[in-house]
């Protein structure tokens, strides 16, 4: 049986080492280069900016970026807190593009149904502000090295995100695992009680349309390959169909839940994981000598 | 239940009208550029460059690009006439990156395993040349608009493409729902008895490291649903999580198998969907204003 090629790993996530060796800047994998990153280039990720949920189908871990969305990351953790998404849905499988999940409606113990009534409209939370882009003021932007095709593509303290020189804004950028806010057609009418993440090619014309809030952490693979919605945009037709959500908590409210990290984007061992993906060897037998932004993850890792 | 944002159909599938009314080159969707297309802004795709493949969990059609692999399509139509994939099997299945599927070993009844034995190696077909990438003499490379990350993206006769001018060659790239050729190390190992097709973020490092043969026009939707296999790079344990090809054949051998075309990318109504999905309107309230390659699919449609 053919292995095709080397790993593409998801979402990198390498074992943090007992003991780590200084970084090797050496053309090796991304993956080697993680592993032998110092402690130094990697970020703690706080526990009150991961969001851990548990479905029918598996329990997918979610990191969430204050810095980009404050407004929405509040008031999603807020809902977390209050319990809204224990016994939420499911409610969308786009092929090649998000599973959505919706919080339960407050009204009461009628099933997630669409479109959504206008009592129920009532008693969600007022809509957030549009934080789809942030000043470059205060922030740390990388540059990629690499071309772009829809802006200027770079790194924000362990995101992956664009920036805009002419309007002096970045923004996360819709990668595979990027998880966002769902909205309505006016752009003010997301509530964070709607949330989706991205299975498929990124999605780069969302940027700018809609509110990143954070990204994937481990646990995708399951909810990508629930079944496909047969309804229009890819919608689970009846409650049947939806796929439950038992519970969904903050890692600061879970006992002895891992603690994360991800890798320092500015840190020099990052440096050298960008260059190892663009010059891939071992099954490469040429190199593309560039990368685009989805491809160049940012390594993330469970310390256990 | 918010909608989240427009549909991004995986490959669009749209109804060839009884009458073309002339395309309507001004800002609609994708979609609607396509429906309105004229006749002549089509391309008839052979019935012998297409796969049909039933499997347990759906039919796929696949389109053979013979002007880009042509002795590994040559061997394709051979293993499927043959009857070769009948009783094959899908062995992997890795998020984000790839569903491979194997033909039945000809050495009678043994199931697929991994990895191949040595009988197994010498009953294949020979080895085929590394038709990765070819020369741009002689085929019309249409240039997207856009910047790409890692060559000069385009368009060949209907196809995804990028060049290299220093080199003089044109490739298939490598985006949800190319098919290609699995190999081993050497680069000169793929026979056409494997195969994969992309089910994550478009793998363009892949490009010009193996041969691309064609691409999914439908039903790629419930293998990319299928579980995610939990050996190495996704490989599937055993017999029992194998899923199970029925049978392979081309659409020349279906009587009354329903014609397919493909948007002919060097007419105007090609250059109005790339222009309409650089800057999507209605729920978008920023636009693009460019689209990278694996973005800019090419319509394809099921004539009834």
């Amino acid at each position: 049986m053919k292995q095709l090629l080397l790993l593409a790993a998801p979402l990198l996530m390498a074992q943090a080492p007992a003991a780590s060796p200084p970084p090797s800047l050496v053309a090796t994998s991304a993956d080697e280069i993680a592993n032998a990153a110092p402690a130094n280039h990697w970020l703690d990720i706080s526990p009150d900016h991961i969001m851990v949920m548990d479905t029918a189908v598996g329990q997918m871990v979610i990191q969430l970026a204050p810095q980009f969305a404050p407004m929405h990351v509040a008031a999603i953790q807020k809902l977390v807190r209050a319990g809204r998404f224990d016994d939420g849905r499911i409610v969308r499988v786009q092929d090649n593009y998000v599973v959505q999940w919706a919080a339960k409606p407050e009204a009461g113990k009628q099933p997630v149904s669409q479109p959504p009534d206008v009592r129920e409209q009532r008693l969600r939370p007022a809509p957030l502000p549009a934080e789809y882009e942030r000043s470059i003021d205060d922030v740390a932007f990388a540059p990629s090295p690499f071309k772009d095709s829809y802006a200027e593509a770079g790194w924000v303290s362990g995101w992956q995100a664009a920036r805009d020189s002419s309007t002096g804004t970045v923004w996360l950028a819709h990668c595979y695992g990027t998880v966002g806010v769902g909205r309505d057609m006016p752009p003010d009418t997301g509530d964070g009680a709607e949330l989706y993440t991205v299975i498929g090619h990124g999605p780069r014309h969302l940027d700018r349309n809609i509110a990143n809030v954070g990204r994937v952490l481990a646990g995708i693979e399951p909810h990508a390959a629930l079944p496909r919605g047969t309804e229009a945009l890819g919608f689970y037709k009846n409650e049947k169909q939806r796929v439950k959500i038992a519970r969904v908590r903050l890692a600061s409210q879970i006992p002895g839940f891992p603690r994360w990290q991800m890798m320092d984007t500015a840190s020099p061992s990052f440096r050298a994981v960008v260059q190892a993906r663009a010059n891939r060897t071992g099954f490469f037998i040429r190199q593309a000598g560039a990368a685009d932004l989805c491809t160049l993850k940012v390594p993330v890792r469970e310390l256990k």
